[in-house]
């Protein structure tokens, strides 16, 4: 089968075996979505080696344990668990110490003709949220589960820093919790996006020192040293600094601010996706218009290097 | 009067006049303590200039809008707001943005014969708790915040870096909560201060390893950069960091793990003198073991300097 592998530093579209199912489901890949996550492998982090992508929908062909999956159109949870330690027991696979993650650590990606996952990882799509939109419900999580470790009410006042492809999603998914969330971001064009959702928008540099230390809630999600002073600058005394982004190797940063200001950090990976799902089904969000370009596989490295282009939203492969 | 400032980026006892109550109460100096905030103001931090100080009791003389404090032992909170910002109207003075703070921030503080607070700033003293007891109230404060910003139960396993003065209250005062507190530090005779209060005690470097990755909370009371990286070594996924040190100028760490551990950082700075009093009332804590020296007021520049000096733990200035 077709897969997008970055092997030996170098990315390229490979013929590899189909997998075996094993104990886990057999999927067939549909359509998938190209994350900042693949770029930054690609440019050396993570140490991952393999076939890249975790932001899939496709239909299961074979699923020894769950045979009811079956022909059945899916998203899928990315880590997988070894379903025995501490972690494991506590319902926790994302933080299992010896966890795979699909096309991010030790584990093929979604990339490809076809993907393997533990069937309990899989989720039904249904019929009524096209492919174009269930392959959002990955980083869709990400973005609405900030909502499960931060109480987010009507009364608070949230920003958003970084107007990138996970900080509009970000900003799109809070705005269904606090009534007009504000993102902080350096391209007009993406600000327009989310402008045009009712998300207030402040180009960075413009009228940001006049909001400073008004944010009860501030969503770093733009992986950058300077997102991250600005946040805090942004943040109230007390207030939370969710950090979405994973910086790369070390940040630098003014440490003691938290201190002084007793803020609270809080990192955020992932997130359930049975709510992000349910957005897209009762049409709470959304996502399509996101979609800035759509490539077959067999072009998957042209499709990564329009991706990694400046000011471009999600592009999705066609398997 | 006598006071012990720093001017000039210049340490020395000075005579300068009395302070005038004005509409604060006018305190009269019995005993202070030294902290390694004072310590670190006379190495640049903070740029304050004007009498260090911060933890103190006294004996209230003048008191215009609280006449039954007069003739009173006190102690006393050492933030003290404008009065009429939002933080200050949410009752939070601690975070008014033109706050001042005793020895510490634009409001000369206690290593003199008398200062000048709020007097909804003081608490009055029991009886049954000596000069050298209450003196300790302020870090204590600090120290048992921590049970206020984070959950600690029976259940909770908590670890403590950092054996410095401040380390080890935390550890006392975690062990009110937890069983059995670990204490990581870099000095046994440190260590064996908290080990015999049935603190656990590990020396930095020996046993670490084996306790990666197993405490629910850790608290950062070293304020090196290593001791933050040791902190988040020992924290398991979705763990708790609590920051009690303010370190100073930019640090430089690993925030990309905070967000794969989905890590949980609460900035700590200042906690509630109520509480912390009780403890000492109770005699829930006992904190006399950890003066390492008394010095006259006079002889206040010996003292810092003592008190730089590498395993000395509180040393005590008399008015």
């Amino acid at each position: 089968m077709k897969a997008l592998r970055f092997i030996d530093n170098t990315l390229a579209l490979a013929d590899v075996p189909k997998p075996a199912a094993g104990d886990e489901a057999l999927v067939r890949v549909t359509t998938t979505g190209i994350c900042n996550t693949d770029l930054e492998i690609v440019r050396g982090y993570a140490g991952f080696a393999g076939t890249l992508g975790h932001e899939f929908v496709g239909v299961v062909e074979e699923a020894a344990n769950a045979p009811a999956l079956v022909g059945k159109r899916v998203v899928g949870e990315i880590n997988a668990g070894c379903g025995r330690c501490a972690r494991c027991r506590a319902r926790d696979p994302r933080h299992c110490p010896t966890r795979t993650v699909l096309g991010i650590h030790s584990r093929d990606g979604a990339h490809a003709e076809y993907l393997t996952l533990p069937a309990e990882n899989l989720l039904v799509v249904p019929d009524t949220v096209p492919d174009e939109e269930a392959v959002f419900v990955e980083p869709l999580a990400a973005a609405y589960g900030i909502t499960e470790q931060v109480e987010i009410t009507k009364e608070t006042r949230v920003a958003i820093v970084g107007d990138g492809k996970l900080g509009l999603l970000c900003a799109l998914a809070l705005a269904l919790e606090s009534p007009r969330p504000t993102l902080v971001g350096k391209h007009p064009d993406k600000l327009a996006h989310a402008a045009a959702r009712g998300v207030e928008t402040v180009l960075l540099g413009d009228a940001v020192p006049s909001l400073n230390r008004s944010f009860d809630v501030v969503v770093e999600a733009s992986g950058a040293e300077s997102g991250f002073a600005a946040a805090l600058d942004l943040l109230r005394p007390r207030g939370k600094l969710v950090l979405k982004s994973t910086f790369q190797g070390n940040t630098n940063l003014e440490l003691w601010r938290v201190v002084v200001d007793e803020i609270t950090i809080v990192g955020s990976r992932c997130g359930r996706f049975a709510p992000a799902l349910a957005l897209l089904e009762n049409k709470r969000i959304t996502v399509a218009d996101l979609v800035a370009a759509e490539f077959p596989l067999a072009d998957g490295v042209r499709a990564m290097h329009h991706a990694a282009e400046r000011g471009v939203l999600k592009v999705l492969l066609h398997a």
